[in-house]
């Protein structure tokens, strides 16, 4: 008997991923049917879903038979805490959406280290050189060591950068000076001529950087933010800039995306946006991890990349 | 008796290396001085020239008992010529030109992978996602393998891209597919949808990216040039650049340094102009180079980073 998935996503991605799960599924001698659909008939009847935090599903009462909820992106701060949601849930960790994010990030860290806007977007004749430091002598932090931030972290410690990284609970990551706690933070914080965000949002994450904690960081540090927005408290923010404290902030989520047109991070003459860019899921390879999920799902092993529902990640 | 070295180059130079030869020497146990001048008095005396070549010597006849010229630059073109030159000449090959040289080029090749200047130029509100390929689809060819061009290499590869590397000469560098000669040259060419110029400026190379060549490239290719002004065809790539065949030039180094103020680079939307900043020399590493060669001078031991005056390099 075939296995029943239900694609509960909008049909941009349906279009994007039929054919890459069939290949998948078959790829691992899984007999596995997707379907598209919002409210499928039979929904006891469903053994997996793949979901998107955007897809018009929100009861995931119906679906008894369920064996898990296999979230299409890696963020699930929108669908954890969603009461009818009662099976297992697996987090995406796409080898290829963790590649497009080291990419994003080494590329505005180092465009900030060697500061070259200044000659990246300049349209006159100005023979200004300027040697900045090596990426020895730069020091860059790491907030959240999850999959992301633990290969981001090491992608810029290949690269000579003395990188510090924090999480929550206590971590050790190759090549990197790892920090946990609130006083770990604060130290994490203080040293970051480059900050990088990489957490998941969770009620303690949720204004993380505030006016306090951005007072941490040495004037003239760059604050990215690949992660999510409401890490970030928007008008602390804004102050630091415009104080001078902070020398660029470059963000690529925020509270309300699309980010709305009279948000004053569009204009900001010290604010780079990207339109939530980063952290592309590239369906082939997250298809292969949904596919493996399914196969453990059918052989009894346990899944990968459950959610802690406590954690909320 | 102490070692007598002549320090010719800019005062701007000597105020940034006077310290630190000394300290590097001094390192070493060996016993030597340093000054900086014009025309010393007793040139016969004279053990060692450390040389820029924006230095208004041009006449080494006098220097009898030099037994070494040692550049402090990279580049060699403007001395290997002088017919005076008749010591032998060791290259600058400073460890941390070499790492400001990778970060460059990284900064450079990331932002045309990920065409970052779109978002980080941008003023207005737009938001519109694209998602490029990742770096294990997006080839980059590097001309020249000296120790630059193996350096960058290597440091793109260990990001993902697959890196082709041609030279005049056969070499195997790890990680990287090498090609060699025409064959190889025209080949190494038409993979290349981010090419980096890293090659010695000889007669040989002079122009080597002519229209001929520049054709070669896929269409959207991206040209990058911290090498020599002269490997290209200036009016060659303005031309392909025109017609639509190449997508973008990045150049740090031109015919005429600096670039003329009514040079068309400075104005074309599709030329990115950097003052000659991707290779300089560090002066506490490139210190320790120039100690080490006059400690191996005195004891009798082959010389570091030796021209070879045939090649040109």
């Amino acid at each position: 008997m075939s296995v029943r998935v239900l694609f509960s996503a909008p049909k941009s991605d349906w279009e994007d991923y039929r054919e890459v799960l069939a290949a998948a599924v078959a790829d691992l001698a899984v007999n596995a049917t997707f379907e598209h659909a919002v409210f499928p008939d039979n929904p006891e009847a469903v053994d997996y879903i793949v979901y998107a935090p955007s897809s018009r599903l929100s009861d995931f009462g119906p679906f008894t038979g369920a064996k898990a909820v296999l979230n299409l992106w890696a963020g699930v701060e929108n669908v954890v805490t969603n009461p009818t949601l009662t099976q297992p849930l697996a987090r995406m960790v796409d080898p290829g959406l963790t590649e497009g994010m080291v990419e994003w990030c080494v590329a505005h860290v180092m465009r900030h280290h060697l500061m070259t806007d200044r000659d990246v977007c300049r349209s006159n004749a100005a023979w200004e050189p300027f040697v900045p430091p090596l990426a020895r002598d730069r020091p860059v932090t790491i907030l959240g060591l999850g999959a992301l931030g633990r290969a981001v972290g090491q992608a810029l410690a290949a690269l000579n950068f003395p990188v510090t990284g924090w999480s929550r609970s206590e971590k050790s990551v190759d090549g990197m000076t790892c920090l946990a706690g609130e006083t770990g933070l604060r130290q994490a914080l203080a040293t970051a001529e480059i900050l990088v965000l990489l957490l998941p949002l969770t009620p303690e994450t949720e204004d993380l950087l505030d006016a306090d904690r951005l007072a941490l960081l040495p004037k003239g540090a760059v604050v990215i933010n690949p992660g999510r927005g409401p890490l970030i408290d928007d008008g602390a923010l804004i102050a630091a800039l415009d104080k001078g404290d902070l020398a660029h902030a470059t963000l690529d989520v925020f509270r309300t995306e699309p980010l709305p047109e009279s948000h004053p991070f569009w204009t900001h003459l010290k604010v780079t946006v990207t339109p939530h860019i980063a952290s592309a899921t590239r369906p082939e390879s997250a298809a292969r991890v949904i596919a493996e999920n399914i196969r453990r799902g059918e052989a009894g092993e346990p899944l990968l990349h459950l959610v802690d529902r406590k954690k909320g990640y």
